[in-house]
């Protein structure tokens, strides 16, 4: 049974001890409570491998909260938060613990998630788990976050995986990105300005890029990243979500269905990047020591426990096309790397230049306008467009100027993703999750680029100082068709 | 010969005594004075009845820029505009005293140009004394503002005596609104910027309305004004003059030929308002007592020198259509009175609600996204449109929210519509000056509705307290179409 209600649950993270849950889903939980989302019968169980009472588990998440919650703790809310936590010392490769388990859930009254924050060579052994002692039916939900394989192949195992134990409408996919305020204002500022949705094609567009630029290394994580690189981190997953939103059709409701059908149809369309496009459509990148907020950072190959012989990227530019007719001739440009001069990200339409240049005598260019839609920092929408500069001397002399909606990111209102994301998921609602149609057709686009680099020997990854914008190659690669990467500000 | 940079120029003031010349004439010319617009050569000739020599002109012209100027004034400034100054009596009946007023021309070195600040039934003696004495001659120029006549055929009549003196390469016809920094901004905006050039059609665009409002009543000039009305005094120049520029072709090149080209289609394919259509697009009103900023304002029919019987209308709103492809179906809503709540200019463009509302779960309607364009006060531009409110309560529930960019009128860089024209004029570009062809049709159009309000008698001019926003028929005159007006803040 699920229904559009907030939901009495027991909510099981399992990995309770790691960092997404210490960094992100116990600060979510409190938010939650603080804004009073949280059913008052609704549990929360950390399950992690510790030899732990329930008292240590507060003192653990209450450091956890002191430490990443971007706000003083109020008494108040802690308290209503810290009676609901409870801890269970679990090994997840025994079924025995997920009897015990079972045992104090609460099945009369409550409805079972389950969020998997553990490295994915676990996953399969929690669903089994959770089978064998049947907590996987019915109305329960399961909530699991990338990596979901680093491949076609190993993606489609881990949704065989699941499926075995799940149906889909109980398998809740985070991306974290979908979560985000302004990427759920997109769809409303696509959908509900005639201005904007008039102009969301290939006759006013010229093009369209997306960057996600981050300034932190890899630092602890070196042996997963490694065998991940930023393609399958960041562009399968994060990046084609995004570019699937901004560049979809009108879905014919907005419910979780008709949405993620129109995301298939972009992530069907995308064009295949084929071996001889490899060099030209894909930019790769690895940092090397440089400066970034005046302190120097290691070279991805000296951080701790690095292979000094590895080849992968921690940046990456590729040039989307999307084959249909909204969107024929309009090049997606996608960008992300570690290490960069600044974390942001952003989307950013630029639209075709006027035909004419009616202002050439005074004006030899006519700069493009541009709406750019910011995710983060400082979420908001800008349109730079083009006045004439005030006063008798310029005649016709244009300038370039900005119009402004910042949202308001620093209000009560304002929702961190995994806030909203496990609210949803409490409410059983998948919109803002990703299915595993979705999941599989990203990486069958992912995948030949993949192999194109593995044969290839003409493409190879270009060095990059640390606090720059990448090398050299991502910059030609969009060169290369007349046109330039914005610049952050 | 008509150059395109300043040149010396003696500039005649015909009427330098009156209230045109002493408000925005004389302010102007400090103006341009200070920005070093005005050639050392140049000369200005104060021209009017009165036995004054240069030195009491000079006291004249000190105390009207001290009262008008919007800024303090600069001795050195004033000592090099007062240097210019030359005051010459004069009786524009006889011809005697253009015979001296050439001989105080310095035709070897400076253009002239005569500035009719005078009512028009001084205009054609003046043409005529000029042309006696062939002062008419190339290069000199000749600058008339309105009324330029009352209906078509005075209009032709005017039109008629100053072609026998003049070549129409020398009548600069000044409507102010042409020297506005919006109104020029805005054809930079509507033909540099892809994005608004696209949506500038009737597919995208719901209605557009013209507001101009004033708070002044009529006061001094009721003689005058009661002969005019609100209709041929405002609409006739000033608001057709922005519909034009609103709503005209992209010109083949921004030269004063083509410019004029494309605004005279538009003149020539306004739908004539005929009789039976004069209740449905056009509402009439007239002024009563009424508070405005605290203070009481007498009536119309109570101001100085009034006939209590007149039915003149202070007030007028007209629905217009373009018989075009671009505007089909396309209303255009002007609007325009005294005494009204606020003093104002802007245009709004709505846009086209979406088709399908989306949200509607949320919200039963859309509303639609606006451009709007403030002429005054503050200039600027501003797009409404909507984002969802953030936060979890609100799922999809959207708000209006706006994206500003004011232009920066209380900068040095700002030029008031007079220091412009008086500036074009010196340089003898004419694309800020109406022509001949312009005049007479917007007087085509005029007449129709003028007639027709003397032929029906169901027509009448409804009364409107002083310090709201106009009669009840005019907001009916608009929401019977399914419209509302604007409202200002």
């Amino acid at each position: 049974m699920i229904t559009e209600t907030n939901q009495a649950c027991d909510l099981v993270i399992f990995g309770t001890k790691g960092d997404l849950a210490r960094r992100k889903l116990l600060p979510a939980l409190y938010k939650l409570e603080k804004s009073q989302k949280i059913h008052p019968d609704t549990r929360i169980i950390g399950a992690g491998r510790a030899d732990w009472n329930t008292e240590d588990y507060i003192k653990v998440v209450k450091k956890a909260i002191k430490n990443f919650l971007n706000e003083k703790v109020d008494q108040n809310i802690w308290k209503k938060l810290s009676a609901r936590l409870n801890f269970f010392n679990i090994d997840v490769f025994k079924d025995l613990y997920f009897l015990e388990l079972k045992k104090i859930l609460n099945a009369k009254k409550n409805i079972f998630i389950y969020y998997c924050a553990v490295p994915p060579n676990t996953f399969n052994a929690i669903f089994k788990g959770l089978g064998k002692v049947n907590l996987n039916s019915l109305p329960s939900r399961i909530i699991i976050e990338k990596p979901l394989g680093v491949s076609l192949e190993t993606s489609k195992k881990i949704n065989k995986q699941i499926s075995k134990y799940f149906l889909e409408s109980q398998i809740f996919r985070i991306d974290h990105y979908l979560g985000k305020e302004s990427i759920l204002n997109l769809l409303a500022l696509r959908f509900s300005n005639s201005f904007f949705f008039h102009s969301w094609n290939n006759k006013i567009i010229d093009h369209i890029q997306i960057t996600v630029s981050e300034e932190v290394g890899i630092e602890n994580r070196w042996n997963y990243f490694d065998q991940m690189g930023q393609t399958r981190d960041m562009v399968q997953n994060h990046l084609l979500q995004i570019l699937t939103i901004v560049s979809m059709d009108q879905p014919k409701n907005i419910t979780p269905e008709d949405i993620r059908q129109e995301k298939l149809k972009i992530l069907r369309s995308l064009k295949k990047i084929d071996l001889n496009e490899i060099n030209v459509k894909t930019a790769r990148g690895q940092y090397t020591s440089g400066i970034i907020n005046g302190k120097t950072v290691p070279a991805y190959t000296e951080e701790n426990g690095a292979n000094k012989d590895s080849k992968t990227e921690t940046f990456i530019s590729i040039r989307v096309d999307i084959d249909n007719d909204r969107w024929f001739g309009v090049p997606f440009y996608l960008r992300t790397g570690k290490r960069l001069a600044s974390k942001y990200s952003e989307i950013v339409i630029v639209f075709k230049k006027m035909s004419k240049n009616l202002f050439q005598k005074f004006n030899e260019n006519l700069s493009p306008n541009k709406l750019i839609i910011r995710l983060e920092p400082n979420e908001g929408i800008k349109i730079e467009f083009l006045n004439k500069v005030p006063g008798l001397n310029k005649e016709y002399e244009l300038k370039s100027d900005k119009m402004e909606c910042k949202y308001p990111n620093n209000t009560k209102n304002f929702v961190d993703a995994y806030e909203r994301l496990l609210f949803e998921s409490m409410r059983g609602i998948q919109s803002l999750f990703v299915c595993r149609d979705e999941v599989e057709e990203a990486w069958k686009w992912i995948d030949p680029i993949i192999n194109a680099w593995k044969k290839t020997t003409t493409s190879t990854v270009q060095l990059y100082k640390s606090g720059t914008w990448g090398p050299k190659n991502s910059d030609s690669l969009i060169m290369r068709d007349g046109r330039f990467w914005e610049t952050f500000n």
